[in-house]
């Protein structure tokens, strides 16, 4: 089973309007309702590639009831660490452009955070991938996702970690299998202003492989010896949101099938161009993921 | 006690960002929550100044669950009608200027609405006033505030309307002691062009007193022998939100209480202020509301 931990999970409401104005009423003309956060994002694609996947997230509140009965209804294991707090949720406003408006997670307190790390530690031994992924509540320990790391490490569990900033940088220091910071996330944690350099740097430090989504220019795959770059899908545009998160899909069934991290890049891209064909973050269109596969291919670089 | 039912009840949530930017994402840095609908801020003014009041609306899934203990908690009692669909929210995204984005209420059952008509007469033998206030949800029956009206008289209880379109024309035609409706949705719903031709038009038709809310110029009391007018207090400015919900909270109380037409725009006029110096709907400043009272006076217009 490959276990997402989502640190800091959501109810995702899209709302659709005519036309958004500042200071002015609308009436929304539709609403919809779905588990978020990226790590519930990562394990929805898993599911629907027919991988076997548990999503463990601290939840709270009705709208935490509703996030775990949501996933439950699809046919997802969840894995609740109960809180005091609500659940946040996002609004993502779409008239054409999306407006997005990210609630921020309700506090946990130091029991709550010991009680999710002992989850993670008791669902490792059945877990063959652990990844973590997304932001942390306002006011988490800055290790907390490296107490992850560490954990997984403990248990010989691969583990993949999606997260920025000084979290990103507590969670290098301990060894993860990979990261998958975008380019902007990758300059920004290492203060380099050189993605080839700055995925070097951490790879130095000790992560397995880091992987860089490059947006328009594909994915790059940097270990301490080798340098793998993927181009993306020519073509392909739509929905960005969620194509991260299905790129950590992909190196997450890679990677629980011992595949080289050319494979994984060439799975991570395919899986990310799928996801930008799909409305909704966390779906993928599998067809075209299927026919991307076949086209795609990791070149090594210098 | 005052009744009040509210047909579209909603969580209305307010976030607080730095600039609202269309098609960006926003750090929200402050989120509130709390019951919403107009005939629940009317309650909510009742219960502060001291008024025995119940709100009667269709509640569902956890967002209905949340109104009904959060009003509970606040002292105000609640008869719930259980819907099978989710209770709506509203989202005011407040940045100097405040974006308003409105769910449509839950689709509702013809079982359901009469649910809703048979619990407004099962309370209406306990009720001083009944207040029906609000939109209806999306596919209600175009009379269903005509038939509370009409219970309402059958139960030999005084019954104030606020409502817009063709639902207000409707319970028009069942002779409410009193409709609110502002300029614009009298004009509309009359098709005329002229505010007091068109107050004068619906009383004539026999609503008991047309109060019309003209903003800045005050209020207007039509009877089909009678015509009062009281100006705004003076210099009062702020968050126009729910001043109409506590001018139908004054005429309740008036109501209630037996004072004339006169009587009863005064204090609907100073409540009316008072919700307006208040940055909640729902919330009026109850020494500022005693001061105006004292400097308010109906005066009596051709």
């Amino acid at each position: 089973m490959i276990l997402t931990v989502t640190p800091n999970p959501a109810v995702d409401v899209t709302y659709v309007v005519g036309d958004l104005r500042r200071g002015e009423s609308h009436r929304v003309t539709s609403v919809s309702r779905r588990p978020g956060g990226k790590g519930i994002n990562v394990a929805r694609v898993l599911h629907a590639l027919g991988e076997q996947v548990a999503v463990l997230a601290p939840l709270g509140g009705p709208s935490g009831d509703y996030v775990a009965d949501a996933l439950a209804a699809e046919g997802i294991t969840v894995l609740d660490v109960p809180i005091d707090g609500e659940t946040r949720q996002t609004v993502t406003v779409v008239d054409g452009e999306a407006t997005v408006l990210n609630e921020p997670g309700p506090p946990m307190t130091e029991a709550e955070y010991a009680a999710l790390l002992a989850a993670v530690e008791a669902a490792l031994p059945h877990a063959s991938v652990l990844v973590v992924s997304g932001s942390s509540p306002a006011g988490a320990p800055e290790d907390l996702q490296a107490r992850m790391v560490s954990a997984a490490r403990v248990a010989g569990v691969p583990v993949i970690v999606d997260a920025s900033g000084p979290a990103l940088l507590r969670a290098v220091e301990e060894g993860p299998s990979a990261i998958k910071p975008n380019a902007e996330e990758l300059l920004e944690a290492t203060g380099s202003d050189d993605v080839l350099g700055a995925a070097r740097l951490l790879a130095g430090r000790g992560v397995g492989c880091v992987v860089a989504s490059l947006g328009h220019e594909g994915l790059l795959a940097v270990t301490t010896g080798d340098c793998w770059r993927v181009d993306p899908v020519p073509g392909v545009s739509g929905n960005p949101t969620g194509a991260g998160d299905a790129a950590v899909a992909g190196l997450a069934r890679a990677l629980a099938a011992g595949h080289g991290w050319d494979a994984a890049i060439t799975e991570a891209g395919a899986l990310g161009a799928a996801a930008v064909l799909s409305e909704v973050a966390g779906e993928v269109d599998l067809a075209a993921y299927r026919r991307f596969l076949l086209g795609l291919h990791a070149v090594r670089i210098d």
